[in-house]
């Protein structure tokens, strides 16, 4: 069970954040090549779901955390208020189109789960129906795993309401940040109880575990979020597919019948 | 009126592998500082479609030339052989879903000229059929930029009939290549005339005009694209959104009302 209010959002005392920027690098490194054998394999897939309220750092950590995998068989998707057309379906519709093929590392920048958040902060649905929902998406989740080998990895970015207004207001200050910027985002800030409240029932009840990444050192939530990735490509452990004898006798008679 | 075989597929003599290779290292860090603008900014896009022989360089060029752009506002796609439910459309149908919205970059592995170039080779369609089917290219292509402010750039993959051969050949003797084997692509490259006649047919009656880029030495090729993608972000010139006075005093007033 988790509180939220008694995780820390910061960085553990006494790291060392040079030593830990400089292993990120190579952590960042080792993540590219396991992509690359991953989509050359075409056996399995990752789904990586970054969850957390505004400013919380979802679109930073995946650029970050996945800088070394280039463009090719990697794909990063931010669920948005939903369309007319997808408002006219189940709530899982428009995720399930976004599950990743085999071979494939798929980001989710919020997800179904916004379903039970953001909705159930402003009362638009009720207990009975987060509830439901909650079971679905369980199902879901699994379905992904058990059916097409779909590594499932949630990241809920816990930062504090102080940090949090900081970078809020940063996206007003710095030019550079105001494309960022969305008044919506203040108003949202201050449901932040609700939210909290509402993260935690689903973190509590999921059967596909979260991380809860203290984010609130970019440094830090980078590293332990790389660290994750890595440790969980490293158990899917993908094959380069290899060419067997017969595979290249079978080639040297089609080369012998071509010349 | 190009003809492919008058157009050299190396690079220029005396032309510096190094210093090309150094001078490529920054153009992309630029290319990556451009497109984070492009996606920041959200008012225009760029389609990139690069078309060859099989083992001409597609992957590879998209990896280096955008290697420095992350995975968000960023895809890559594949076209493969149709499914069913494709071909039961026009063939632009599944093309046209893949168009970037405003603020991305696209990447077509292979494009809709596979449907006047593949099935005009194999003589799975008539030339009346290919002469609609470019008409209707130029007609969507021009759609693009015209009512969505997407520029597109074309890249045919200008590769020497020897280069392919080693290349392909090294995919079967290089285990880390094994995995990009298709012994499919001997067979086609037996057709190799007729796919210059299709490529060639492409190029010159396209409106929008194409780049034909020596391929046979990698440095020199990923150079020359990477030239032409950054001199287009160049003149797309897309601008960092910012925040106006008078967004900052309303801003202003929407927080003393929540303190």
């Amino acid at each position: 069970m988790h509180k939220l209010k008694l995780i820390s959002t910061k960085a553990p005392k006494g790291m060392d954040k040079q030593a830990t920027k400089t292993l990120l690098k190579h952590m960042t490194k080792e993540i590219g090549d396991y992509q690359h054998a991953l989509y050359a394999e075409k056996k399995q897939s990752l789904l990586v779901i970054f969850q957390g309220v505004d400013a919380s750092g979802k679109d930073g950590s995946t650029k970050k955390v996945f800088e070394e995998c280039g463009t090719i068989g990697i794909d990063a998707f931010g669920f948005k208020k939903p369309t007319e057309e997808e408002f006219a379906h189940d709530f899982l519709w428009r995720v399930h189109q976004r599950a990743p093929a085999k071979g494939y590392i798929q980001i989710y920048n919020r997800s179904h789960y916004e379903d039970i958040i953001i909705q159930r902060v402003h009362k638009w649905i009720d207990l009975k129906r987060v509830k439901q929902r909650m079971d679905a998406i369980n199902a879901f989740e699994q379905l992904l795993e058990f059916d097409n080998n779909t590594k499932v990895l949630k990241f809920y970015m816990h930062i504090s309401k102080e940090k949090q207004r900081i970078k809020l207001q940063e996206r007003i200050d710095d030019p550079a940040r105001n494309w960022k910027h969305n008044s919506v985002d203040w108003k949202e800030a201050l449901h932040w109880d609700e939210y909290m409240k509402a993260y935690e029932y689903a973190i509590n009840n999921s059967v596909i575990p979260w991380h809860v990444v203290p984010v609130d050192q970019k440094w830090y939530r980078n590293f332990y979020i790389a660290k994750i990735v890595l440790q969980t490509l490293k158990k899917m452990n993908p094959q380069l597919p290899l060419l067997s004898a017969e595979d290249k006798r079978v080639m040297a008679e089609i080369q012998a019948n071509l010349k």
